[in-house]
């Protein structure tokens, strides 16, 4: 399998709406495919405004927020592009659109890099915020998961939280596990309902 | 506990040979903690030259080959310091080491930051790169954690090796897995000694 990187992929529509959705973008020749689910806002924004902004930011309050109902995060312009980038971004890369590969579920766009810059500086690994964005990706897809799987792999990040996090990975992993809580509060009601209707 | 920068440290002797080493450096107050082991050539020549660069690279072989006797990376000076920093940092942080509290293992260095750079764009997170840094870690105490602890991790890190890991991280993580491998293979072999003497 290819090289991913983990990024908030910014693009707009038409009439310069803004979204941002974390994505990984997907290494291919001397490019980058974006391959967003179908439906969602990303694709519908990349049929109609072409260019993705894919920034490269370690605040992982960002991609667990995204998946938690909390998307209003600070965009910047960037001159000559009608994408802004996330104001948290270290550095971004502004993608173009080349062609696109529709397999149906997953589109696959296949970018070349227009422009770059860098913003702030990288301050190294920390071990929280990788949890952070592992437990994002559990969120992502806690409906085809089951339970005590989650609940060992929240067992297993719990000790990097515990020994190497700041506030702003505390903050991330405490929208996270309320959403795992109350996925499972719900599938509870829903199983006890179900019992009761048996 | 306090937030902990995953960093590569390097230091010098009083002669300017240089020594690097994989180091968590702790948030506290206004600066960062050191806290190298008790012996260790980091103790040894921040006793001797009390200045460290704390080298923010996102090159995770570095990490992994200082586990593996590969500790021979490129580095360029820093003007104004006796310490030089890593070819391959993103960005790099001077650290002055102001007070020692010696508490017998692990001297705990509070140092304040007195120069700072940024040299290449952060490019986002990538799991497998996580996964690596997990692994180094593992390695680093494998003489105090059971086999099938071990065992249990590495297959959990494997599924962000398989799906995200370019070649730099392939080549990082089997060092790694070599490591694991020979010293189970060794821990074998004593048990069976052992197990024949008695």
């Amino acid at each position: 399998m290819p090289y991913i990187r983990e990024t908030i992929v910014t693009t707009a529509d038409a009439n310069g709406k803004i979204h941002i959705a974390p994505i990984g973008i997907i290494a291919e020749k001397d490019g980058w495919v974006i391959a967003p689910f179908r439906p969602s806002v990303t694709l519908d924004n990349l049929a109609e405004v072409p260019v993705a902004i894919a920034n490269y930011t370690d605040d992982v309050r960002i991609f667990a927020g995204c998946l938690t109902g909390r998307r209003d995060w600070p965009t910047v312009p960037v001159e000559g592009f009608p994408v802004p980038r996330l104001k948290a971004a270290l550095a971004h890369s502004v993608l173009h659109v080349e062609t696109v590969s529709d397999d149906g579920v997953r589109p696959r766009h296949f970018c070349r890099v227009v422009s770059e810059a860098t913003h702030a500086p990288f301050t190294g690994f920390n071990r929280a915020k990788a949890a952070v964005l592992e437990l994002a990706i559990l969120v992502s897809r806690l409906g085809m998961l089951p339970r005590d799987k989650v609940e060992t792999e929240i067992g297993y990040l719990t000790i990097s939280i515990d020994k190497t996090a700041g506030p702003q990975e505390k903050e991330a992993w405490g929208w996270l596990i309320e959403k795992v809580t109350e996925h499972f509060a719900q599938v509870d009601v829903g199983e006890h309902a179900g019992s009761a209707r048996r």
